[in-house]
């Protein structure tokens, strides 16, 4: 018991090493964005076998645990995810946390982390997780809607130029038999004119018509709807009747539309303008 | 296509945004801890019906995920668990990703967070996992060893503390039959001695004898060994002989002991010292 | 000589700690915002006979200090000065020297300090200076025209109430034979009318007509301007005759007016837009 | 008196912009070194007729803007300078304003430009300044002894190699009729051997001889000292008679010597250990 009291005094003891701890509050009024990257998922996609250029199973699953992050942390209004990556937008006024820096990018990393394993078997139906996969993150400010819209662009146009890329690349591979060290000499310096050329008259591919998905990465939102359901009730000395009861629910659609333009921000004018 | 090589020069006005990144580099030459800390724990426990005040599965499976942490990311010297939290010390002299803090805390926390979801089935053989559970992370230097030391002293001190407590009140609800708000009033104010008192003279309980696993915490090591295996080989002319082949492996113990005294670091002194 | 070229070896040998320079480059795209205030003027206005409240001299070297910053620095677009502060608001497009924090606030705070010894004996004709004095410095970002005007707002509104405070203050002291904690009771918990009341019916003073540079403080804008001036000039084989000649010059005017309100931002709609 | 009252409300309005300010402490337990650089002292020293290759009245200077940054500021317990650059170490243990980074970088950089004004004539006594002088500062963190150690051995290793430089290349040039770009030329390549060579076979001088401020630059300590003085006093009833009184009084003693080798800091052990 003696000792047991000492160990209690001893920790206060130790407590300066609390100081240590430096703050790293994001400025105020900037959007914040983490953007998760899976780690060493070139061997990972290989050893699970995804499907090349794209792994529809691997994007869908993305897009669970996107919404799973949205679901769970508050103040997030708007992803934007393709292949291994995943970017979320905090709004600009959001407190979480004092905005520490540190608290934005750990929660949504260990969140999309965990809820990747989670929702792995809802879409890898046949293909068992071999072990636990890796994400890193990061914490990025910008303190107009400008730097953050072209942000967003920079990882859509990302999106597209690997996506061609990888596209052709992949079908040299595949249906043209070329060795992928081949493909590659084949496609250095091309313009993204000639990819399509490519794709059209040696595979008969209209590059438009390729999955909108694959070509502009998935959008998710955060709506708030009015769900009306009915329902009988009967009060005293009446007759039971139907009666409608609206609840406030949120929503995360996905979409995979272009995000470069004005129309999509035009069409979607809350996204940044309201808070949470 | 012309629209796409639009879009392909796009990215490069946008790639400005880049720029925004902050740089975080850790102090060279300063032990780096990162330490995870279960989000909402109180309320997970509950809906997974843990064993209170300690239950054993979640301990073993919080140090499995400690392990793969280890085993997956570099630099990691030594690493302390209790409750739902868990530190990992980086060497002082590691150069992982430029000792850039956000990789440090996002790597751990996102593989510590798959992984508690990869082994979870492992430990909670009847008892499935409900959603994805989230963990926080943040990252603290230390210059020097006894700034190190008292960090992870301050730790199996809160352990201490909290595990005494946590019995008794516990006992007083489980088997005294308190409320649990009778239950903390009756220890508020307690000194560990009384606690240790009524423990023994209400429920015959010594807390010395109490599991070193809750009362100290897991500590993990990272120690190179030798595995010295048998084969058979026949050389051209000879006869097939049997010879030692010796491979390094890395093998990570837990252990349970007291960090607080000399001891411990006396008997490992190459935890600190040796790089890597 | 064999233990110079030793020596000579040795620096490489130690240059490994300029690793420990941590970057401390301020986010793109905000305004940078420098305030350098007087350390210990209290005690440094008393010994150096500062008249009570204002100090004409004071404040006119003051300003002559930020001119001389603004001169000396690149991309000062506006500073704000009342009583021993001064605030410099750097471009949010600038990026001297890479927009280091460091560099901004030294370099400011030491061309102030500097100039403060250089052009005291200008103002301070009959007042010697009896030590060099210290000022320190600070860096703030600010993402939004609107924070950073609030910015100024805030200094000047600063500046309005403690000069009320300090005008009836010094003139119940001064004139009204109070000792300065009487003084001080007397104020305490009034509101601004009443100040105002003080002084109309006890000192005969009317607020409003105090010199504008005490209520208001002081702004100095950088101001591009044609000199023109007439030369004579005399070709080959012609009469000599006189030519207007055009010189760009930069000019550093003083103003003592609201920038609380619209009017002066919208009568000087280039001192934000326009970029260096 | 109306308006005034609202501007007054007006502050608290405006107060929000103080949150933007960013935390930025110390690391604890780490050395804290600022040093100050001359800004274009290149022109400075040109338009101010500096003797070259060293200016004694420049240094002296230097020297003496030092020991007024170490009597006005706490907790620095050693300085040391060369050129126009010089470094000051707050102690490890120092929570001066709570270890706030532009705390101590711009009071060091602030109280060493108004000094360098303020005791300018009594060095150049000849030589007017012709406007005020800046100086760049900036905060570097060491968390051990050997660490710091190896920053002033860095800094004084710099000094050597310059001197050693500029005397023969000035040499060349003063007596030996070269051009600045033939002296230069002369010396490109050449290791220190072949430095003193020149200096001791063309222009008969050893370099070991010159002054060791040039070749070590300056060490300022702090030295706590008892001064005793005499003083004669009368009690009552007594025969008035001499007393010896002790002051304890702070020195700051320039040193030229090496501090690289252990000598200097096996002599003075108290430099490091001792808290201000």
């Amino acid at each position: 018991p003696s000792a047991v009291s000492c160990r209690g005094m001893a920790k206060s003891k130790f407590e300066y090493v609390r100081e240590f701890e430096t703050p790293d509050t994001c400025l105020p009024n900037c959007w914040v964005v983490v953007r998760v990257d899976g780690r060493n998922f070139h061997r990972f996609s290989e050893q699970h076998n995804f499907t090349k250029p794209n792994d529809i199973r691997a994007l869908h699953l993305m897009n669970r645990c996107a919404q799973n992050v949205m679901e769970e942390l508050k103040d997030i209004c708007l992803s934007y995810g393709q292949s291994d990556e995943y970017s979320f937008v905090f709004h600009k006024k959001s407190n979480w946390y004092k905005r520490r820096a540190s608290k934005f990018m750990t929660h949504v990393v260990s969140q999309f982390s965990s809820s990747y394993v989670f929702y792995w078997k809802e879409f890898f139906t046949d293909q068992p997780l071999l072990y636990p996969p890796g994400f890193d993150g990061r914490v990025v400010l910008y303190p107009t809607e400008q730097n953050l819209r072209d942000y967003l662009s920079w990882r859509q146009a990302d999106c597209h130029i690997n996506n061609l890329y990888n596209t052709v690349f992949w079908m040299l591979v595949q249906r043209g038999g070329l060795t992928p060290a081949k493909a590659q000499d084949r496609l250095r310096g091309t313009l993204a004119a000639e990819k399509n050329e490519i794709l059209f008259s040696e595979f008969n591919i209209n590059y438009n018509n390729e999955p909108l998905m694959y070509k502009k990465g998935s959008i998710i939102l955060k709506k708030k709807v009015n769900e009306i359901s009915k329902k009988m009730i009967k009060l005293e000395g009446e007759e039971e009747r139907e009666v409608e009861v609206s609840r406030s629910r949120t929503q995360f659609p996905i979409l995979h539309c272009d995000i470069i333009g004005d129309m999509f921000w035009d069409e979607n004018p809350d996204i940044l303008t309201s808070e949470s």
